[in-house]
């Protein structure tokens, strides 16, 4: 049996201003228009023979990944985490669930947020990794590389351990340009893609021999777990576990590694110059997310926005990343640098570094269209069968206009029913609730007034969705 | 008398996207905040000793300038054109005007959209030019180069008139950057800045002489027209008066010209780098118009943003401007290229070369926050004292929700008052007004239900500012 295990954490601030911490990398459309997270759990049922995954992510992602997955065909199960605590952690504990799955079982440990455009031959790679983790191995999935880059960690490679995989001599740290340039030319040396193949019970011997106590650590966090539907929640006490990665806690000490050198056309998308790259140019090498552009006399220039129109005049190697509420301009050589831009957010307060307009929610979105002194204007939409908790607001009145579907009101002692072009006031201090009673999704749009309008104003009372405490 | 006459026209396409036909340049705010118009307006009042300006404009920009002007404590006549037709059939009309205020009445003529930063050295050459326009001169205001500069005509000077002005040895067409080189060096040269002042019975004597048969299409224009408050409609014949500037008109074949070279911090804010260059810069050389902004290791790049956050890396001589609905990011030195991308919005019949998403009315605005099938969201502003007209709509229903000031709606047969935080609901087929009671601005936010929300599907019964025919 090879469970995928789905490592889904990643903040990705070098892709701000379309990866913000509320609606982080995973999330983000690349190439083909699906998510990297729906196109990883793609992989990862092929590989699998439809094996479900096991998703370990933040527990705030929870409603926001199974909506991310609702179409899948086979949905996966989620390990919530409290907090983030690198990779050492994350795997641990999924290898203590695995074993429970089946004693036998085969990890296949792969990062949401990467880009495989090769499958084909990954899953090639796949196969011949789960052989090795059969035997005992504890089996990294190398890249070759093809420039010198310096934002990953190298594997310098040693003798063949069959015909597809090689030991590892050592792990190199992030090399420098010169060095990773030798590395480069010399051959025997591949990039640390983060993914792995190995047996659950193989990489807790590993655990137990090189880092005990965060082994001990994690079967008490499991210990306190219990399946509820889907999720298993970590409670607090993983967050007291060793933030250490997993090549620190155990592949640099194990003796039973092999290295299974790739060639999948594979990216980390680790900043926007890589999303570039991901998507086919012009002649000119311009490259957008299909959207509306009028390019004069530029090369080189990724343009992504969504309902805007851009032009560029004479540009040169630029990057254009436009939101709704921020935009970002750089060369495209600058493309690291973004995470500075996120830094200064941050410092200043300011929310663009962490959520959108538009913000998910367990019953769906909401998107701010305009807020000013006294009043606030949301568009929310409302999945089929979704329900918003039962609440009510001390500061503010809503007037509610209903644009498509089918709406539920309970708006203090009453209940109404709501259908497009149609429309209810819920004065303050008001008792209610929004459910779509609709197959399709509901959508209205929302009049705030008053002299608070903070997203704080809310006293929940009941929820299906576990928020009231 | 001295009478300002203001030229209103300019498209100022190379300021796409603030700039566009339904907001042209002389409305673009600049430098102090105040629009050019306005501006303009100030300057030309602070010469004429309060003695009221005439606004030369296009019909369609009456309202607008109105309220652009609404705050002058002197306010304009208004001499309005049905399309436009260059300067010289401007000039004749205007002069004509002129005379029936006096006969003796000196014309000081300046185009709406320029930006003129040392406002004493510009009163003390209209005090000069004045003098000569009482002697008889048609005068020209010449620039003293500071670069050579192609975008502009030039003229020669010759001898001196009197102390501070010239003869004109002749005009030049815009030169080649060799021959603006030469024209710099030699000394003798000024640029042709399209302000004049001559007297209104001069001006007609030199139409007399050097183009009768414009003059007489313009007396014919003149004598069908009546002023209707504070202003005066030409008729459609006045588009077929020839399409020809003043200069090539008049002044390229008149004796009687002088002009005065002045060097009072001009610009005609041509494109974006007069923008720029128009603003105080920092350390680096960047500009940007009081927005928010992250710039990281740039140079010479210019912001031009209201809501938005943009944020920039890695820039050098970058241009940056950003709309709700449209975004240009130029190389600075291709700023005169920007008229390319309006002529290509304009040929794929894209509303964006023409219109903003938010649009004057003679009542107030309204802005398009959100369109999708089925609805649209409008925030719409009345002044005091405003009213839409009455109306109806065949195809969609609207649903009006005051968030400040007092209106008062009549709603078929109904008429009630709304004040913030009440709504009303007006169905298809219903006519329907509404008007601002209150001292304060009114604001509501309409949400617009129908299969069809074009916004010519409205009939107008009735209507405060004309528009029913």
């Amino acid at each position: 049996m090879l469970i995928p295990i789905i490592l889904s954490g990643g903040a990705g601030t070098r892709l701000w201003p379309v990866s913000r911490e509320a609606y982080p990398k995973p999330f983000m459309r690349i190439g083909d228009g699906k998510s990297l997270l729906t196109q990883t759990h793609e992989r990862a049922l092929a590989v699998s023979g439809n094996t479900a995954p096991l998703i370990v992510t933040n527990r705030d992602y929870y409603f926001l990944s199974r909506d991310e997955l609702a179409e899948q065909s086979v949905k996966p199960s989620y390990l919530l985490e409290p907090g983030g605590r690198n990779t050492a952690p994350a795997i641990a504990l999924a290898a203590l669930w695995a074993m429970e799955q089946d004693k036998d079982a085969c990890m296949l440990v792969l990062p949401a947020d990467h880009l495989i455009k090769d499958t084909p031959s990954f899953y090639t790679a796949v196969r011949h990794a789960e052989n090795l983790a059969n035997d005992g191995f504890l089996v990294l999935f190398g890249i070759k590389p093809n420039a010198p880059e310096t934002g990953f960690g190298y594997i310098e490679m040693g003798d063949k351990v069959s015909v597809e995989a090689q030991v590892v001599k050592r792990f190199v740290e992030k090399p420098d340009s010169v060095t990773a340039g030798k590395y480069l030319a010399q051959g025997n040396y591949v990039w640390n893609s983060g993914m792995f193949c190995f047996k659950a019970s193989a990489i807790l011997d590993a655990f137990e021999a090189y880092n005990p106590k965060l082994l001990e650590g994690a079967r008490q966090v499991w210990n306190s777990t219990k399946a509820d539907g889907d999720k298993r929640e970590l409670p607090a006490s993983f967050t007291s576990l060793e933030n250490i990665s997993i090549d620190y806690a155990v592949m640099e000490k194990a003796k039973n590694i092999a290295v299974i050198p790739g060639d999948f056309d594979w990216s980390d998308i680790g900043a926007w110059k890589a999303v570039a790259e991901a998507i086919p140019a012009d002649a000119n090498g311009n490259t957008n997310n299909n959207c509306q552009t009028i390019v004069i006399d530029s090369r080189n220039t990724h343009i992504e926005t969504k309902e805007r129109l851009v032009a560029v005049i004479g540009l040169d190697n630029i990057l254009i990343v436009d939101t709704p509420d921020a935009l970002l301009v750089a060369d495209k050589s600058r493309s690291q640098d973004v995470r500075e831009v996120v830094s200064r957010l941050k410092e200043a307060g300011h929310d663009a570094h962490k959520i959108h307009r538009t913000v998910a929610r367990p019953w769906g979105t909401y998107t701010v269209l305009q807020e000013a002194p006294g009043f606030k204007i949301k568009r929310i939409a409302v999945k089929p069968g979704a329900s918003l908790s039962l609440q009510m607001h001390h500061h503010r009145s809503e007037h509610w206009v209903v644009v498509s579907g089918k709406a539920e009101v309970v708006n203090g002692e009453q209940t109404i029913k709501l259908e497009a072009n149609q429309s209810t006031y819920i004065p303050a201090g008001n008792k209610h609730r929004l459910t779509n009673v609709g197959e399709t999704e509901l959508a209205l749009i929302e009049v705030q007034c008053g002299s608070y309008l903070g997203e704080d104003d809310i006293v929940r009372f009941e929820d299906i969705y576990g928020r009231v405490k």
